[in-house]
């Protein structure tokens, strides 16, 4: 985590420090925050949409607590229902139908949800696992207040306990971007499926999912962030109730001007995007889609130029929804330092680029996550400084701190 | 809890099962749900209000997590902030100077930011108490996902073991409306002050208080229960940055639209209360205050003819804010029934009346607590029907249920 603009407000006390690599221009001694997954590059697009999807709120409105009280999920507004199942439907990424639909603030919130309700009866305190390299918040969302119901269980492929057990399927994943499957592959375990980037921007949408339980959230989706909104698709309605219960207890529901405000954005999205191809230009998938194809294009010159890093290959596959075939553009990039380097967080902090250490996902330090989706000037600085770097033994990164900000969001 | 529309919609399958007891006029088989306090009561004047605390939102704004990376509390909206200590400023209640605010999807999620970051550091699990009669929420957040922590330690009163200790100070209490002070008199304790009912509708505004840690909520102060605001006031940094690091992994912060709309009414709230007495009929608490004055007038009238029941007596003090000798006029009637009636949620129940039983408070259950805050309609059947009950053997409450919803909301 850390914000772009106190970070830019950083400066390094030395000009430059990089242990020795070969630079051709350093470009400035601003730092640039990819560490965490600000999803603030849709920015352009929703500005385009204007008045479409501006919501108006009173001050009368929005007074209660409850949102729907003959839904079992009392705080989840109606139109908020009927525009998430819009979007699924118009994209083909998950099914619906059959399914109960729980609001969360954040999928981060759904996640403590599904934990509680999947463990609240269990005998014994449950291990949570997911392979890595595995989204490095799973591990401190899960043992905050060292629950007696779950504790983390660490890399799922060193999973071998005989006892039940919790595993995380992030798909695509986050970080590498690659589409997953469970990997401890027996019985008695509770696949919770974190879908947060299953969408045609990132990824080829091969079917239409209908896994037990389904995590979304509107951050990565439409890259509405600042309205913390998540939603859970459950199919079996006793763990929808007690993950209602878990949000009662929790938060006593979900904001409703963000419930209102999503809705709205949903189903712009939804309806924009039945019309792929269309001149109008309102097509977010289609929009973001570009955007994320293009950045990957230039990363993918830039890394080969610079003979340091690599990236991971993604398989060309057939999209349902844009009908073509394409390959993944992960919202995240995950790149690997070349043999004999082993902090590449350290290279990219000697350029002033805060990335996000292999290590903090259970992997290597000669990975680093660095985020794909943030404002086009970081990400032309990005690429500037990184098309810099032509050989490096080492990079001190001195001086430079994630400010008072430190590594939670996604 | 329990939604006023669907409860309303719920049948009784005898016309009147009232057990013995006489009534004049049953009125209707409507059922009204005073279990929660859902605070609908002031919707009229915020729809006086207009267009000045009317929120509008466009669809580019509010995108990145951040709201303010020069804060520690990275997610709090500088606005909001603003219209926090303007309204305590105004109304006299709480000092803001020297504090950090730490924002929340409503009090509950800060409660447990606060448990969370005064018992991280601690080598054993730590008992939570509150004097009961206590909010009938706390052991449940508090043992929800049984964290090694931090448990719930039961009555305060009966708290006498040897070892550090969190005690809940809610002041006015919920239920009974009583103003509080720590009652485990010892060193070694933390105390955290739930100062929800701490406004001049409410009670008398004696001091501005500086305790550590105080805990506010939107839902009760203005009635805007829907956008889950809430705010703590910390006076210790360092537990300011774990309860927001807890927010930071529990939900990522909280809603950007809820602050805004909230930054906005609390500011309208302000400017306005500093005019009391003034023509323009645009202070909310002396509208707010003069409404709950009348409502407990009618129901201490009523309860006297009844000779059922009893009230709680609070004494006249001289309220800061108004200039006023003024009693408490609680967000809840915590109602006593007469000797010999062991069951008086049953009793309510027989007039299809939801109540919450004083045993949900770790109190008696000759009480129930009764919402004070509903809308008028509610209200107005309430008294109609409380003045039917003259003299009562048992209530049986045949058929009526809480339906979908259980009890969490306070």
């Amino acid at each position: 985590m850390g914000g772009t603009d106190q970070v830019r407000g950083t400066r390094r006390s030395t000009a430059a420090a990089n242990g020795g690599g070969v630079t051709r221009n350093l470009n400035s001694d601003t730092v640039i925050n990819l560490d965490h997954g600000d999803p603030t590059m849709y920015e352009s697009f929703w500005r385009k949409m204007g008045d479409k999807c501006t919501v108006v709120i009173k001050g009368h409105e929005c007074l209660s607590y409850f949102s729907n009280i003959k839904n079992p999920c009392w705080f989840l507004e109606p139109k908020l229902e009927e525009s998430i199942k819009s979007l699924h439907g118009a994209v083909g990424n998950a099914v619906t139908d059959g399914y109960s639909i729980v609001v969360g603030t954040g999928s981060s919130q759904l996640l403590q949800a599904v934990l509680y309700a999947v463990s609240c009866d269990q005998p014994n305190q449950i291990s949570v696992v997911s392979p890595a390299p595995y989204y490095s918040s799973y591990p401190e969302i899960i043992d905050l207040v060292r629950s007696g119901l779950y504790k983390w269980g660490g890399d799922a492929h060193g999973f071998d306990k005989d006892e039940p057990f919790i595993e995380l399927v992030t798909s695509p994943n986050n970080p590498n971007g690659v589409i997953r499957g469970s990997v401890v592959n027996r019985d008695g375990g509770i696949l919770i499926h974190d879908l947060a980037y299953y969408w045609p921007q990132y990824t080829p949408i091969t079917s239409s999912l209908d896994f037990d339980i389904m995590l979304f959230t509107a951050s990565k989706c439409t890259g509405h962030a600042g309205s913390r909104i998540g939603w859970a698709l459950v199919k079996d309605k006793e763990v929808a109730k007690k993950m209602i219960k878990f949000m009662e207890v929790n938060t006593i529901g979900v904001s409703k001007e963000s419930q209102i405000r999503v809705a709205k954005i949903l189903q712009v999205v939804a309806d924009g995007c039945k019309r792929f191809g269309s001149p109008d230009g309102d097509n977010f998938f289609e929009f973001s889609k570009s955007l994320m194809s293009k950045r990957w294009e230039i990363l993918r010159e830039t890394v080969k130029k610079t003979r340091m890093f690599t990236l991971p290959k993604y398989p060309l596959q057939h999209c349902n929804y844009t009908g073509d075939v394409t390959q993944a553009h992960p919202a995240f990039a995950w790149i690997k330092c070349k043999e004999g380097i082993e902090d590449c967080e350290k290279v990219f902090r000697g350029q002033n680029i805060l990335t996000r250490s292999g290590r903090r996902f259970g992997s290597d330090p000669g990975y680093v996550r660095v985020s794909m989706v943030s404002k086009e000037e970081d990400f032309d600085m990005f690429i500037e400084r990184l098309s810099a770097i032509q050989s490096f033994n080492n990079g001190d990164g001195n001086g430079i701190t994630n400010g008072n900000v430190n590594g939670n969001l996604d």
